[in-house]
């Protein structure tokens, strides 16, 4: 298996624009004017509109399987044209560009930014910028000149990576066998994914219970693994093997939801063949609490 | 007219995963660190989750225009991480890589597989396979490495064309004059498009009668040749003018339905300006039966 | 800053046809297998089904940031079939390929046509064209050709651009300090915009008052300058400050809607951190006068 280095640069966008507007395909023109042989791909564009956790939380499970040097250009930006500092930022092998909401929270989780700028040097910006469109006039023409290979240090002053803001609770907190936290997504199968990472509940397919509490909902989905092949059919019981199994393994009564380690490496809940979030009512935003029990 | 072959692969890619996951973006990335110089093309993302059947009439008319050498990675996989197979086969002048679930059934009513083989190589799949999302895992890998060059016998063992899943009647059965069928698509104009190929009624152009019958809709479009010039206010009549011309062509009262020749090459219903699948409330699935009358 | 020629052609597609079909696929395909080393770009395929005025202003706020040479391949046509006849046609210093439906209204009206050919050289279309579909039949190969350096020339006859089909009023008309327009445009964020260039109120940032009519809402935005320090909070009104700030740094009650230029350079309203176009409930095609007071 060889895995060659491309010869052209690879920019992957991620924005809150849908696709209705042509504003995603006028970024792609004014950076296509400064890098002609720029590669490139849409992540998402259907971010719910200024919603920057969700942004963050998607370019957070995805960046990492695209090639070392892959640029993102990432613009969801309620504050576009207030105070809020432009960013170019280096992190792992990847080089990210777009503004300093917290967008780039869950990226900075795992990876530590070895460099970060702030994008003050119009040079590299169009020549007229407006004040509510920075995705068009400064984040795309920056994200084109790295393409081409400009230098970071090009692009504005260093910033203190300590100073960049980051969203509250990224990840949440685990006290104890108890974790608060939220349903950070609803995929388009209707699972809702937490943002619990799969590598902070290293017990979570070999404990004997655990539980998973919607208390706006006043729904609790329990996973009991003695229960399992005893009572499948018992409400909301099921087993470690339906966590580990596929959901298309998992073999009970549907609609019974379930615990299971989403492929993004996040806890989730679903239900076989079936939309949870409608089953549940529960939707992005919502309190989740995760109760692991030992015995 | 001179058609050069592309220096590029291209790989086509048709799934049920929507534009708002990032999971799309996600494939692409672990193709274009494998084949670097892959030109990725989305057909759609928007099959209605887990619709085999929709997915496999999409791929059908469409992947014909597509240049030779084309790879089309088609991921609708209500089965992932069952035991249903994960394949890659050549058929015409194309390469398919997708389920063993029924996903090809109208590439294959078309074009015989040449030589079809199980994805079970792992070298050619990613380290870590999840049971959950297998178009990352091994799907796209495999994809690119067929872009880079890698033969099909290299992916896993030969498997025998004659057992691979297929998907019931495609095409539909034509007993004499009638054809017991279904709506297969509703396209994005709100035309009904079934599952009859064009070719199954040569005589659809020419026949003094058609008729499709919505059961339970309780619906019947008639086109009567004789009574189009005569009559075209009347009911439900249209003529063979009508169904041979264009949809902008169809001179007659709206909203009447009348039955044509799709560019797909199926025979559909429509209504000129307006939305066929609303007025007859009727869409996805929903049965029809097509009868000809040669007199 | 080198802004280096592509060595690739650029195709950029605007369409009505959705993402759900596989139809935006299937003209990529044919151009691919035309043109295999052009580069596609999707402007929009979200154009409302048949709507050519949207789609007109889309392309006429997006084209000039492409770089010079590209081509727009634009398809929204409820005239399929007809009498209408196909284009090609360079404006400025792009290449325009679609209907001539008024689709090239907004460009036309910004850029003169340079030349106009009628797509009657079956040579450059699929060899089996259909009645609904020239999209992927003429269109798409037509694009592909020029792509490959065909003249447009090659394509079909000269036509008179005097004889080209315009929309009615693009631009709207001002009577004095009062314009009669339309909103053309609703965005992704709900903001309005109306079908008023900016260029054509020059003194917008700079009067006393403007105020915007909604007629069949029964709504008025009123924008005074002097009253936006004294009483933010009164009612509709807002200061010149608001006016030429971003919509992050307009300080006022929301959900107040304020007008403001839009980065599309057309006047617009929108309301701050909300929908505008829920809260007036008004959409496309909405009536508005423009009414600027010089005092």
């Amino acid at each position: 298996m060889d895995h060659p280095v491309s010869s052209r640069s690879i920019i992957v966008l991620l924005t809150d624009f849908g696709s209705g507007d042509g504003d995603v395909g006028v970024m792609k023109g004014v950076m296509l004017g400064i890098a002609p042989d720029a590669y490139l791909i849409d992540l998402t564009h259907d971010i719910k509109p200024q919603l920057v956790a969700s942004g963050a939380w998607v370019l957070g499970v995805s960046y990492r399987y695209f090639p070392a040097g892959t640029i993102f250009l990432c613009v969801v930006d309620p504050g576009v044209g207030s105070k809020r500092r432009a960013l170019a930022l280096s992190a792992g092998s990847w080089l990210f560009v777009g503004p300093d909401n917290g967008l780039f929270s869950y990226v900075l989780a795992e990876q530590p930014a070895r460099s970060v700028v702030e994008l003050t040097n119009p040079a590299y910006h169009r020549t007229e910028v407006s004040a509510t469109f920075h995705g068009r006039d400064i984040f795309s023409p920056v994200a084109a000149h790295l393409a081409s290979g400009v230098a970071l240090s090009a692009l504005g002053p260093q910033i203190d990576p300590a100073t960049l803001r980051l969203l509250p609770n990224v990840p949440p907190v685990r006290r104890l066998n108890t974790i608060e936290a939220h349903i950070i997504h609803v995929d388009h199968f209707g699972n809702l994914i937490t943002d619990i990472p799969l590598r902070m509940v290293p017990e979570l397919f070999h404990c004997s219970t655990v539980q998973l509490l919607f208390p706006t909902q006043g729904s609790v989905i329990t996973e009991r693994r003695r229960f399992f092949s005893a009572n499948p059919a018992a409400g909301t019981t099921v087993g470690t093997e339906g966590r580990r199994s596929s959901l298309a393994d998992v073999s009970r009564p549907a609609p019974v939801p379930f615990i299971y380690g989403d492929s993004s490496n996040y806890v989730a809940v679903a239900v076989q063949n079936g939309n949870v979030a409608r089953i549940l009512d529960a939707g992005y935003g919502a309190s989740v609490t995760l109760i692991i029990e030992e015995a």
